[in-house]
């Protein structure tokens, strides 16, 4: 086996090594080789028994909600904790029912509410006494969460609120596993007390029975429909209404504001609290996105290392390996480099939000809030980016069986495009990397915040003059690569303040601006994790390095967009030493490190579930298996339409016969 | 209503005008006009009565069979035309079984059969006596043509072909039509006499037997299954393999290449018969494809210029519509300006085409087939990318909603990135612009090659001197577009040059050097339509040149590849006057234009097909009323499934007995 093909076995059961512990993390390769186990005795997660995509929604959604019910008796048995539940549902074909229970409905409880009322809802919700929901969007409101409509007005005398929608835009819309599953959502909603408003608060509001499931008084609740793609199957998203729905006072969420039995309402002793839902959804994403990335590489790898086409040299026998190819190894090594750095880096995120969140809803210290803010909404837009379109180009890149739902990659993009929408658009929650920025320039505060410390160079230029650069060679300094990464970053920063200064709306343009700020910032984080390695001597050192030299040259010379690449002032020779340089390193990875990395993160073929990579049949014998002879369409599997076929065939005759008679008359 | 908004009504019929009729042509908008009255007649054609999305494959099919019935009749009765029927077949939900019959069926029993056997077959394919599909990729090969394995052996004792694969490899694979409709197929494959080999040549083989629709002895045929994000659900694509299946030897398409009956091989007179096919195709991709993406721009703007979000000024009472943002506008606007380019640009290759090839193939005359070969994979290349990736631009735009499958944009999706894969993958076949260059620059001939006759330029670069740049209002004028488009072109040239002379794999680099060729001959294009416009003095020239502008500034300014922007060497003072020239146009037209553009365009709402574009309900209306209340999960769809959602509430009580059970013991 040559050097390039070698990581094409595919495991079925996750293998231990130090490269795979490095890159998955000890911990979460431990929780993820006990699911697949767990999974694998169980035919509810079987991925290849039925053909999802053919099959009627309503039919996959049933699927999905008998493997949230597994799943739940899984944990409860098992005593899985709340990440490895999560991690799980990860692992299933789709979202789940349960996805937000722990994502989004616990974690909101946990912050939002009073100690008292904790005790009361957080078990409830933690042994799924419970199915939870987090209602915020609206038909006609989504990013900005001012314009909501739905009110929660005060009944002094009854002393419960009473909650509405009194518009059919205020219906709650997109919420997460309330059409058909949850009992409890969430609600956020205006306060009114007194004729008086307090803007959007959170209520816990029962809308289903527990013991029938049928709707609450007043509750009316539409399953929301098909999504793009057949995307997120497994989510029954709601359309709620209320109609003077009542819940008792103390279902108010506490912990910041109140109302007091009188009708006094306490107001919240710091602003900042509101971010923390956002922010601890952000740093999920901002850890898990890279992973969906990096299975579409690790199939697109499978394929175009066994993929034969056209002769390189006329002179070959076998037709040439499509990875060898500069259009397919320019495609996937970048993608694979940058998935990377986008695991690797998003971990460091998430670990130090973990560890600095453990602390702050006890100690009330929110100093830090607004940097971790900044950090996982920067994440976001840029991890997000990258993988949909990224997965997006891994199919395209796999020629016409990419096309093939079985290829799992239609899969994969339904479900990780989305993500460039949801939690904020990027367009529009990407603004607040920029607003920050700014915020900081002209208060000259940058020292404080980490993440923006690049500002300083701004104030002074000198400190940002050009470094040599000659030759490839030069671009593999990383002296060289941060200078150009911030100088592109500046002459960025300083368009957009320019922009605002003349008054233009900026909400295209800054979009290119937070990209390149991810740039600089996962160039950064990758940096350091790449120096300790260094300084440990490990083994895998040189792949990982090499894999950092292609993210860095990859987001330099083929940018996600194009005014990042005028933003750069490179003479043309210069940028031809540039462009020559990540070939190289792209040749280096596909000659020495390729199969070896792909080996390294080693997902299963339950993971990947593609007919591309599976470890027993190559792509073809699964493609014609499990595509064709499988089809419900093959054989006789359409024969009571055969008869409209053949008459059809024959209505011709009939027809000019018919305009023979008209003509005779 | 104000200027913005005013292109908001959505017509239940085509409205006719000048404008209208200047971007559909005379001829077409007449063709569409009496096929949308006749499907409006017929419920099958319905796209309101069901929601496609929702249904399992099997039954979209059905539905999808049932219209290709209705559209046969409609043919026959009404005397369609076949460019009539295959527009009719775009009109519907899907590519229909239909799809292939004159698109590739007929139209190469017309090119490549003698007169003799087209007099037998034309009219059986022309009145679906027989329903046929062309069989060309296998599952081993797509575009490497030569490396097709499939063999058709003569056998001079019975005077027939027998048509065999050897391999799984050798598999028919991605055959449009064949896995449940098609009787007869014309396959690719090696024909073999006496031992010898003579290469691919075309075979008409009867697949299914007409009177029952059951397979031909020795043709074995499996429906493909799914295909990725529910594409192309009306097609029913077929694997096929052949054992010993016997053909009579006049089946054997003779017009260029015969065997005789005494195994005598006669050779075609001219080998550029063969690219006829694929240029007939891309020819009628070149034509239609940008109309896929008006109408993804067309629901965008409905749906975006009703949309509000955010107030701009603090002010304001109401929120902001968003079409008013940058972020919206500078998506939409350009994607605008490149569909018309691409569909007026489209339509005069096509026409170009169409009366060439009305002569070559009766008088032989090949010599301008390699120039129209070239104009049409440049153009294939050229508008499927623009137009799939620009698809989803558009939904990405419209947030949140636009992730409903009723907003329509999943399916278009679904439907046209697909194209950037078949009839050749654009990173191959667009090799065959820069191959074309290379060697009409090698050969100094691009003289008789007006698509190349840019080249000449670069021979003398001081025909391309910078003009002067020093304002926005300097990039509108026509000469200073031109040069960068140009100078840009040129660069890429060159480099491609050098890298082949260097013996480096440009079959990445060169995508973007085929794309800077579609943006200069799209643009050279289009000047030669507006000055032709203008010498007309019509009341419309005004926005035609306002969105000519916005294609040239577009693509200059946000180019499909990031080299290409490295490749335009300006300077940071010029860039900046490219960026706010194009925000400028892109501010008239959506102030001045952008309603009465769609309004000319003038899609029905049975056209657009999508929630966010009905002509009598608002966006949130028709996703609340057609997406939620009619979902078939909402109400009591999923009550079977309550009572195994109440046991899994209680499911922990049941655990935690249990686990105290084992603790006693």
């Amino acid at each position: 086996m040559d050097k390039t093909t070698r990581g094409r076995q595919i495991p079925k059961e996750p293998i231990e090594g130090p490269f795979t512990l490095f890159l998955w993390g000890e911990e979460r390769f431990k929780r993820r080789k006990s699911i697949l186990k767990a999974f694998a005795a169980n035919p509810i997660f079987s991925k290849t028994s039925v053909v999802v995509p053919s099959l009627a929604r309503k039919d996959v959604w049933t699927r999905a909600a008998l493997q949230a019910r597994e799943l739940i008796r899984l944990k409860l048995t098992e005593d899985w904790s709340h990440v490895q539940f999560m991690e799980a549902i990860r692992l299933t074909d789709n979202m789940l029912p349960v996805q937000p229970q722990f994502r989004i409905f616990l974690s909101n409880l946990e912050r939002q509410m009073s100690d008292e009322q904790k005790a009361i809802w957080a078990p409830k919700a933690e042994r799924f006494e419970i199915f939870g929901s987090y209602a915020q969007t609206e038909l006609g409101h989504g990013s900005n969460v001012r314009g909501l409509e739905t009110t929660a007005t005060f009944d002094k005398e009854r002393d419960e609120f009473v909650i509405n929608s009194p518009t059919l835009s205020s219906t709650k819309y997109w919420i997460g596993t309330t059409g058909v599953w949850a009992t409890h959502s969430i609600v956020v909603a205006r306060l009114i007390v007194d004729g008086e408003e307090y803007g959007n608060h959170l209520f816990l509001t029962q809308i289903r029975e527990l013991d029938t499931q049928r709707l609450m008084p007043g509750v009316e609740i539409y399953e929301l429909g098909p999504k793009a793609f057949q995307g997120m199957l497994g989510t029954d998203n709601g359309a709620m209404q209320f109609h003077n729905v009542r819940i008792p006072r103390s279902q108010m969420l506490a912990r910041n504001a109140q109302v007091l039995q009188d009708g006094t309402y306490i107001k919240p002793k710091n602003e900042k609290h509101s971010y923390g839902s956002m922010v601890t959804v952000r740093a999920i994403m901002a850890e898990s996105t890279g992973w969906d990335l990096l299975k579409a590489v690790a199939v697109a790898y499978h394929y175009t290392t066994f993929r034969k086409q056209f002769r390189k040299d006329g002179n070959q026998q076998e037709e040439t390996t499509v990875i060898e190819y500069a259009s397919v190894k320019h495609r996937l090594v970048p993608l694979l480099a940058q998935a990377t750095a986008l695991v690797l880096v998003g971990q460091k995120i998430k670990r130090a939000y973990d560890e600095y969140t453990a602390d702050y809803i006890k100690t009330g210290d929110f100093s830090q809030l607004e940097d971790f803010h900044l950090q996982t909404v920067g994440a976001k837009v840029y991890s997000t980016e990258i993988t949909g379109h990224g997965v997006e180009t891994c199919r395209i890149a796999c020629g016409g069986h990419g096309y093939h739902a079985l290829s799992g990659f239609g899969r994969m993009y339904a479900n990780s495009i989305n993500a460039v929408t949801y939690e904020g658009d990027n367009y529009v929650v990407g603004q607040q990397v920029p607003r920050a920025i700014l915020k900081h320039w002209r208060g000259k505060t940058e020292g404080s915040f980490p993440t923006l410390s690049y500002l300083s160079k701004l104030r002074d230029r000198s400190q940002l003059s050009m470094p040599e650069i000659e030759s490839e060679q030069d671009w593999l300094r990383p002296k060289v690569q941060r200078w150009a990464l911030e100088e592109r970053l500046m002459n960025l920063v300083q368009q957009h303040i320019e922009d605002t200064e003349a008054g233009r709306d900026t909400s295209y343009a800054c979009h290119a601006l937070t990209m390149a700020h991810g740039d600089f910032v996962y160039w950064k984080g990758f940096e350091e994790l790449l120096s300790e390695l260094e300084g440990q001597q490990t083994a895998f050192v040189k792949p990982v390095k090499a894999l950092f030299n292609a993210f860095a040259l990859s987001v330099l010379q083929n940018p996600h967009h194009a005014s990042l690449a005028s933003a750069l002032p490179l003479s043309q020779a210069q940028h031809k030493t540039l462009r020559l340089a990540k070939s190289a390193v792209i040749e280096e990875i596909t000659t020495n490190h390729l199969a070896d990395v792909i080996e390294a993160y080693g997902f299963t073929e339950f993971e990947l579930d593609s007919a591309l990579a599976r470890s027993d049949k190559n792509p073809y014998e699964a493609l014609f298996e499990e595509g064709a002879v499988r089809s419900e369409m093959s054989g006789n599997g359409m024969s009571h339409l055969w008869p409209m076929m053949v008459d059809t065939r024959n209505m011709w005759r009939r027809i000019e016969e018919e305009k023979a008679g008209k003509a005779k008359l």
